[in-house]
């Protein structure tokens, strides 16, 4: 008897009031409780697996008394959530929001019972969970020092990991287990145009594990708005992450205006692999769409003047100045360095092609006056966003490309310096609508102005999110580089259409990026929303563009088709030279085919940093298409059919890599052939090292 | 020979190419000379005594090499400039520019020839000079890590100075010897909602100065455009002053783009007190007005919704709650206090009087959503500059202003938060426009968003002026409080009708000013633009208005009508309450009648800490204004009228202190009366303590 009452007794002096909340199917299981001392914890558990240890939660503030400690429970809440919801774009065409909800109420005494809230959302594919601060007499503005939720892992897990910055996410992934991170820091950390590392164990989100008894953890945030974007710093002792807000220019992590709440910090979790890159659950942690009539978002596949300044063939700049003051320098009057592609007649061969091959949109950058010296110089007034170059028409291309059904897309590069992009915002965006442009690429390279102020910091976030409301108010479409990650914001602004905000494909032309790196993405940066990755390469060898220039794209022809169903994007680039797709028509065929916008989606096979095989339903049509992609290594990728309707056949085509193909010495080698399917087909389809296969079914 | 010979040697050993120019009258001389270590020098006389000894010059950079030493000349250049100019409001109606010049180019022989030129202008009233920065290949962009400027003073020099710092300037002005600042400066350091000193001997600019043997020395500067605002360290040891610029958030004072130049570091000199404050050497440093129409920029008269908020009689804010969203809060819902101000039949009493009594315009704060929270919680989002509060009727008030010939001035408190600011700023400009408004006064109270930044570094001194050119877009005025310190770009901006940006008569209800206060800002802060000072508190005792403020105004109410002649400004407020100043309608009619824009402007008799005596014609009209104010000792001051037409006589209404007036006791005890006079008479008026004398002469 003593024993059971000693067991009970030290079971209550541990935990207080424990709170237990399932998923709907039951698999997951999340424990709220108070420490002797007041502090919140949780802990989940999948399948009865541990993923997340007790682990503490809190906010640690600069003016106010900190949120760490000292706390009881005023209140708790429970409820039920269930409903599909149909995105504007996405991979699917109706998303189901299903979970079993706990909110905690929690006031400090000793803070004349100052109270806030943390709102749990366990859903079938993970939880997520967000601190909230109600309007009260004792809290109205605070400044959070630091946020202090851990996540304490169950193991050493493998990690597909970015360094932990407040500047950039162009890393290439490491992959590696937790306990070797801090080794591999210092060679993880590779040069970028504005960059700032904090720990030597600090980890970028979405960040993907997997545990050596097979289960799937992403952790990551959804709906970002106004508050520092979270990284983690892993405490690699003990395993345990710890959240990293990004400072503001005197080091402060954000500041509060209550009512407010954080972001959803989000854990999806399964024990396949498959279910991550399925997982809506951040999507579904966001706020419906804001806006009424969303008639005008529309999915959009392009070319662009841009991959040949990103080889060195051409130059954003219209001449070799060192220095041109906007207002001032006249344009008209600099010799022209021939080497300038956003020029009237260029331009047209662009849009002539998307026109003959079924794209939608040109993009065109160094449109605009003010790229002579507009990278590393700390410019203030940098560009004006609606000044073109002697060369570049504006009107006659609107007209020419209108004439052809072709839309323009608009490049504002801001060259971080935001207030002037600000600044000219109504005028640009007016701008585009008064030339026949919806859509934009917005860059931020280089160090943010207002100098000390870092990308991924409240006052950015709060940037970012202007810019794309701003935008809508013009019905413009955003897709904003260097931004951010998403965090979900599309369901709320679906006309924030996508961000790079990762490592893509220009990066194959400054050195090349992993063999495996695609396989990793859509379990990372893919997670909180699309990414303009910009792929189709075909001419894989830089060299034949820029002889000064000797990378390659790390990857086969072929797998440059399957991006196009393994990396989602609303916006997908055709990104290569049209005159090098003029020499491959017969592959180029994919591109013109492949659709931008989906009813269903499945993934046949998956593992991060292997392979992905991916099919999709295109939105409205009888039509599918299918991807599969590998690492250095080659494979045999596994197509099955089973969504097709029974009964019923098709005709796939088939790009797959050539027998000899390989991605560093054989790239271009391919083969286009057609086969009947039907629901019961399963084709097995080698792919070479670094390859792919892309299907399209009709 | 020997001793002859060594003598030239060493003259020539300590200075290389010694370059003089001389002021048109001869009565400067500055002396420009490399020293062995090629660093460029200057010096400068005033009738042969030194007023500026050997002093050095060059700029300190972070990224380049910096321009301090090593220099030789390339050129030296000198021209004569003689024009008079019209400015479109001022003391004078023509302004003469007369000056010689001396360009003086300078190469470092290290750095590739890289060469920057010093400007120096030498005019009866004094010496400017300015570092410019060539376009070269050899210099494009580069960090400004400090400017070394010095003024190594002759002497022990009495100063009236304020502590030098990088958010405001509302410290009292102290007066003391140099040698004294160092064991002065804590108390000086009184508290400020923003404030930032930087070294135990800094000072601001304009720094006055008077050296035992009688001259007087000014030193500022003109022409503050894309550069950090100056202020001046001193090395109380050798009696040098040095410039000291305002850092941005990570500690640099400057990002530079050739072609460039720092602004005029300005010296007036004179042996006359009055001649300081008759020097227009800094406005003819600036460019000529870069607008072609400025019909529409006119001085202005006017009361205002204001003193009895400063005074705590009523509130700024509609309600009493301790925080507010805009665009969520339903200001309609919320309890109005009681204590609002700024509301339509309010609004409509100031209009009555205004129209009643001669004034222009009236001024309402408080009119706007967001005063409930706006101060102290450093928050971005605090105002729209578009929405009134439920109690004032935009519309209805234009009406009613208009249908009584009268304007409605605009109020903009930005609380620091400048990116919210110009985000609004389109709009709330066009509001203004859409509504009447043709004046706004804006406001930086508090510490400055983007945090980490200054209200006098490059990044705000941008700012300042990208309002007022915007302004401009709209013909609209500008008078911007808590901006930085004007610098004679009323010139070239003439819309920028007045600043704050000192010490102004609000702080006589929160302590009171010291009573030689205002004998002393016109050889101060009014070295560079005017001062909206606010001045006509008819009732000093500010407990009559609200019995928890105990403050009283350090005047006598005479005094208060002399400061509409002592203290120029194109924009002049009838500060008090209509309610007070019909009690003393036969005093206010001074201000009824005195002009805000003058022909010509004398000054009679001055000691900068003692007394001002001033007269000033009316643009265009047979009038004159007189004033004379006095410190804390009684005084008599002497009226003469030399400046009258011969042989005509006028009448003179002479509004005089009370035989038993004094500021603290008797404030309120006055005499209006009139006499005859003539250009022949002159009138000895005696002055109260902290008193004055008005005289309008028609």
């Amino acid at each position: 008897m003593k024993q059971i009452i000693l067991a009970v007794m030290v079971f209550a002096a541990t935990t207080i009031q424990a709170q237990k909340i399932s998923s709907p199917d039951k698999n997951f299981e999340m424990t709220f409780a108070l420490s002797t001392k007041g502090e919140p914890t949780y802990a989940l558990t999948y399948k009865n697996k541990p993923v997340i240890k007790t682990s503490k939660l809190g906010i640690d503030t600069k003016d106010v008394a900190p949120m760490l400690d000292g706390f009881t429970i005023d209140k708790t809440e429970t409820a039920t959530f269930d409903e599909t919801w149909q995105p504007v774009w996405g991979e699917e065409k109706t998303i189901r929001n299903h979970y079993n909800e706990l909110a905690v109420t929690l006031s400090q005494k000793a803070e004349n019972g100052r109270y806030i809230r943390i709102r749990f959302r366990l859903f079938n594919d993970g939880l997520g969970f967000r601190y909230e601060f109600p309007l009260q007499e004792n809290l109205t503005y605070f400044v959070i020092k630091e946020e202090r939720t851990q996540f304490a892992l169950a193991g050493d897990h493998k990690a597909f990991w970015l360094p932990g910055d407040y500047d950039t996410q162009e890393y290439s992934t490491v992959t590696s287990k937790l306990s070797e991170v801090r080794g591999l820091m210092d060679t993880a950390i590779t040069p970028n145009a504005s960059q700032t590392p904090f720990s030597p164990t600090g980890l970028q989100t979405p960040l993907m594990m997997k545990s050596d008894d097979g289960l799937y953890i992403n952790i990551h945030e959804a709906a970002l708005v106004e508050y520092s974007c979270m990284s983690l710093n892993l405490d690699d002792k003990n395993m345990v992450l710890e959240s990293w807000l990004t400072p503001d220019a005197i080091g402060n992590k954000g500041y509060m205006q209550a009512p407010w709440q954080s972001p959803w910090r989000t854990i999806v979790v399964s024990d396949k692999a498959g279910d991550i890159l399925l997982s809506r659950m951040i999507y579904n942690l966001n706020e419906p769409t804001a806006y009424e009539d969303t008639s005008w978002i529309k999915p959009v596949k392009y070319c662009g003047v841009w991959w040949e300044m990103i080889t060195g063939k051409s130059t954003w700049a219209y001449a070799d100045v060192p220095s041109v003051k906007l207002g001032e320098t006249d344009f008209n009057a600099l010799t022209p360095n021939g080497k300038h592609a956003a020029n009237t007649a260029h331009v047209k061969e662009y849009i002539d092609f998307a026109a003959a091959h079924g794209l939608d949109a040109v993009l065109v950058e160094g449109w605009n006056v003010g790229w002579e010296d507009w990278f590393g110089k700390s410019k203030d007034y940098v560009f004006d966003f609606v000044t073109p170059y002697p060369d570049f028409d504006v009107k006659e291309l609107h007209r020419y490309a209108a004439s052809k059904g072709i839309k323009m897309i608009m490049h504002h590069e801001t060259s971080g310096a935001v207030r002037n992009y600000e600044r000219w915002i109504d005028k640009a965006y007016q701008y585009m609508v008064d030339n026949g442009y919806n859509a934009v690429k917005s860059g931020y390279v280089g160090d943010i102005i207002p100098r000390g102020e870092y990308h991924y910091g409240q006052w950015m976030v709060n940037h970012y999110l202007y810019a794309v409301k701003k935008a809508a108010e013009y019905k413009i479409m955003v897709n904003a580089h260097e931004a951010v990650r998403p965090t979900g914001l599309a369901r709320t602004y679906p006309n924030l259409i996508g961000n790079e905000s990762a490592r893509g494909t220009e990066y194959e032309s400054f050195g090349g990026n992993n063999p495996d790196h695609t396989t990793i993405l859509p379990f990372t940066r893919l997670m909180g929303g699309p990414m303009d990755y910009t792929p189709g390469i075909f001419q894989t060898k830089i060299s034949a563009y820029n002889p000064d220039n000797n990378s390659f794209v790390h990857t086969t022809l072929a797998k440059q088709l399957a991006l196009y169903v393994t990396m989602y994007s609303p916006l997908q680039m055709a990104a290569d030279l049209p005159e090098t797709y003029k020499k491959h028509l017969d592959a180029f065929q994919f591109i013109e085919d492949v659709a931008v916008d989906w009813d269903q989606t499945w993934v046949l096979e998956a593992e991060p940093g292997d392979y992905i095989t991916m099919a999709r339903k295109a939105k409205g049509k009888e039509e599918w298409y299918l991807g599969a992609i590998t690492d250095e290594n080659t494979r045999e990728a596994t197509f099955t059919f089973e969504f097709l309707p029974k009964g019923k056949t098709y005709t796939a085509t088939i790009y797959a890599d050539g027998k000899d193909a390989s991605y560093d010495n054989n790239p271009q080698s391919y083969t286009v052939k057609k086969v009947k399917v039907n629901s019961k087909t399963k084709l097995k389809q080698k792919l070479a090292t670094s390859g792919g296969c892309a299907i399209s079914v009709k």
